[in-house]
């Protein structure tokens, strides 16, 4: 097992990253009060609800468990309020634990809950899904989707502490475990040519889950997203920088409804779009462009979204988060391995990468 | 008009108290984007609503409304929705202020709201009851409630400014200014026994009206509860104290449906019953909890309670944010004019307390 510090001063906490790790001991001390409640859904319920329920019941505490149905277009208000509903129902109260069993789906959730309930209560995640332990593990960004956007309402939150076990990822559908690699693939182009060099020479283990391969994956993306936000928690400058494919990825996602493409999928047809244009603005090479294609397709990932009108593609970018007054900003690759996000990229570029990378 | 700041560090803020205050000159520096949402009620709707977006459209911005219909009934979350939809469909961004025009539940939701889209925009307040410039206008708490307790959904959301007209006093109804003395009294009966003395000479004065003895009042108030946040911002400790008659109040709030009271006038009757019970237990003597409620019945405020039966109250009590490891604490007057916090009360004499306050 390897500890990875995410060092946000006083609200510092550590990820615990390996395989077959033990909750009770590991989770124990960071459970403040007597309470936890236990989010999961309906899939990981199956799995893994009875025997987290035993742990921490076995530590004296008193466990109550809150299941929502599985999938992104789930991730809505009223999910969120299932949570209340349980924590009330069950007389929780401020000094409460709120665990996140699950993926990005229930870890934005049950942390965006945790954030709100009685303006915010203990925070513990047990990410299932490789997306989420690369991903959600990191940040403290928690939320909901609303129907006019991805992830608009939510929260920072930052939990006592994660725990990323790569046995879970052995019940992970393949197209979940690509899905995951997507954001890996990230931290290599976004920042880091030699991680990308060592994702090349490793897929091939990566997708046929060795753990310890995974273990590695998961704790060089953790370390490089844990620097980043150490940074600029808020998202003020650099950490927008983490938004490499998600300003095209968002559009994909929203125009075909949320859950029909997973989140990494888009994502990686998103950083496809964000290297072309970065290459047609001259600023990295053709042979750059394929390499990025490569990585993506030999982890499984689309190249190109569906057919979608142009006009419906820029409507959902101007919903991006990155706006500021009123102007898009986008990241782009400088280099590949050095992102930057930038106003200043030429709009007819831009809609000509949205209608050439779309599939016939 | 005087000038009042609460001192949280880089969160510092201004509240402004006087009368016919200029939301033009005295906003416009704290609005740093170009989109304002006003977040108000159908009653001041008709009031001011007009004059606000005309003051902010000719500053040049980018004003849009948001109608939510009056009372604390619709203090929940699908109110709170109707606001993201609003920012939604406006097309506002992460830049954007959202400027709540009204009482306490206007304050709480659109503060509330605007801690929550796209993880948090700029507030501004202008609070237009007295309840909410004494009590809203500083500590940040904002929030919605539940079926099964009031505000235990929220976050702490600091406004970039506050700006507290007296003016707007004069379209208040009657009730609510008494309602708004009752957090009054409480700064006194918490801790200011010179302003007891204060108000006691003055109270004719404020129930009819008089702009400079509420600025005053509003002021004093405001000071108070500033000193007590600077210091304990998140209510580990001394900020508790605010909740003098807060945690009975709530109660008789829960069990009546929330609306039928005002919320002062719960507060009003929950601190007689806090003061009762300091009394029982020999911290206060029979002339301080006599003092206690004449104060609060020339306010023309309640001193008892409609009828509960006494497992209702405790059953609403017992939801309290106080409670800790499942065990309630009060906030109670060790002496007239000093409050403290404390788990070591008389349960039984609590409850002869609930009793003996209640009405025939």
């Amino acid at each position: 097992m390897q500890t990875l510090h995410v060092e946000l001063g006083d609200r510092r906490y550590p990820i615990f990253i390996g395989s077959q790790l033990d909750p009770k001991t590991l989770l124990a001390p960071y459970i403040k009060g007597q309470q936890v409640m236990i989010v999961t859904n309906t899939t990981l319920e199956q799995l893994y609800l009875s025997h987290y329920v035993h742990d921490l019941e076995s530590l004296g505490k008193k466990v109550a468990t809150c299941v929502l149905p599985d999938g992104e277009k789930y991730k809505n208000l009223e999910n969120l309020n299932l949570i209340f509903d349980a924590l009330l129902e069950a007389g929780f109260n401020r000094d409460c634990t709120v665990l996140a069993l699950g993926g990005g789906v229930i870890g934005d959730m049950a942390g965006f809950a945790s954030a709100c309930f009685q303006r915010g209560v203990y925070f513990i995640q047990v990410p299932t899904t490789l997306l989420s332990q690369v991903d959600s593990s990191v940040g403290g960004k928690t939320g909901i989707n609303h129907p006019l956007g991805k992830n608009m309402i939510g929260a920072f939150k930052q939990p006592e502490v994660v725990m990323a076990d790569m046995a879970q990822l052995r019940t992970l559908p393949a197209r979940e475990l690509s899905a995951g690699l997507a954001e890996v693939i990230k931290y290599a182009l976004l920042g880091d040519l030699e991680f990308l060099a060592w994702l090349e020479q490793h897929m091939d283990g990566l997708l046929a889950g060795d753990e310890s391969l995974l273990a590695q994956a998961v704790y060089r993306s953790c370390a490089h997203k844990a620097r980043i936000v150490a940074n600029d928690e808020k998202e003020q400058g650099e950490r927008a920088l983490l938004n490499l494919g998600h300003t095209f990825g968002h559009a994909i996602e929203s125009y075909l409804g949320y859950g029909k493409w997973l989140h990494g999928e888009a994502v990686a047809t998103g950083m496809v779009m964000a290297a072309d244009l970065s290459q047609r603005m001259g600023w990295i090479s053709a042979e750059d462009l394929q390499r990025t294609k490569n990585i993506i397709q030999r982890a499984k990932l689309p190249i190109s979204c569906p057919k979608i009108p142009l006009d419906e593609f820029l409507s959902y970018m101007a919903h991006d988060k990155k706006v500021l007054n009123g102007q898009l900003r986008l990241v782009l690759l400088q280099q590949l391995g050095q992102a930057v996000i930038t106003k200043e990229f030429d709009v007819e570029k831009m809609k000509q990468v949205i209608l050439e990378n779309q599939a016939e």
